[in-house]
């Protein structure tokens, strides 16, 4: 079979896909596993890794723009360090830690659960760099459930930003994910995104799919 | 006040908490958390603490009978190893290792979800004490969500023995823990068991009340 041949073959596969997983249940979306992570303000990344330092991009996530980076700090807390946290980037405007809860009491901090971006009154934390060091005065949150989606997404779901759904979730240690915010940009791709912690306790997997509830569908 | 109005009044207080408790909802069960643990035979404590050797009790735990030793264990998987790990008593026919999905990650195994003592097919580990180790064949597993109670407790509740219900959580990282075993016995004390990786994902506290709903009643 030529390329031309294998390529629709292949797209045919897909679509093929996509309708049975639609008609079987028209409400699923697919699980990103966010583990712990920073990002960093501009001034934080010059602090940690030296004047004029760039982040190195090394893998792309789901949300377009959004990249893992090559570099890593370590986050140190009242009670105890974690070596090696990720750093994703872009740069932002406030550096964040996210964290699971797990990963909170071995450092010794009780964050509260909050929506990417909204520190206000959050704990601090002290960040170590290769170079140099940050105190972060607040920053650190234990990041709410959510689902990034598109208008069009939205639309197909019955959902709107800020509105809160179930996810239902199949298995042996199965369950329903409560409160889960919705989040709808242009930017978009869909995505359900969970910390290590609740990947942990359902067993979900990477890219498996999981079916939104309607909390008021109950 | 003397001693017999303190203790008048701390009953009267205990049975109006309690009677609320029900009132604003009768289906309620409190949370006990089951950190990774290993349960021994008589043969394998011989060989990791010595001839002869007996365990030493440290702490009651919810069900009657069961307790929490002095000693601890090193588990060491195809990966990595995790230290101290605690032993529960009283002795047991058969050695079991109950470790939450994070712990298996850490350890490089796989272990399926199975009730305490349902061994067959599950992977061994390599458990190392003070005088000497033991290499399981199998015995390893990830606890199986259950409900301690008695007959009396089953009545009440309009559930039976091996039934599984769902238990809603509140909270900002609530949901449901779904499929969860119901187990009666004369013995038993109203207990909910959890892992850790589960009390983490839903910020469960060691002690606090959540509700049983049975699965067909969605």
């Amino acid at each position: 079979m030529d390329n031309r041949g294998e390529l629709i073959q292949k797209i045919t596969e897909m679509v093929l896909e996509h309708w049975n997983r639609l008609s079987a249940d028209p409400y699923q979306v697919p699980v990103g596993i966010s583990a712990r992570h920073v990002h960093l303000s501009r001034e934080h990344v010059e602090t940690l890794f030296g004047a004029g330092y760039r982040l190195t991009p090394e893998k792309l996530l789901s949300q377009p723009g959004q990249f893992a980076c090559k570099e890593q700090v370590e986050v140190c807390g009242p009670k105890g360090t974690i070596k090696k946290v990720r750093i994703l980037g872009p740069e932002r405007k406030q550096s964040q830690v996210e964290m699971a809860f797990s990963d909170c009491r071995s450092l010794g901090i009780t964050p509260p659960v909050r929506i990417s971006g909204d520190l206000k009154e959050t704990p601090g934390i002290l960040l170590k760099g290769p170079v140099g060091e940050v105190s972060l005065k607040e920053g650190v949150i234990i990041a709410d459930r959510h689902i990034h989606m598109t208008p069009e997404d939205a639309k197909w779901f019955g959902v709107s930003d800020g509105e809160r759904v179930d996810v239902m979730v199949p298995g042996e240690k199965g369950g329903v994910l409560g409160g889960v915010l919705i989040r709808v940009t242009r930017e978009s791709r869909l995505d359900f995104h969970v910390d290590t912690d609740d990947a942990n306790a359902f067993l979900l997997r990477q890219g498996q799919w999981v079916t939104i509830r309607k909390e008021d569908a109950r």
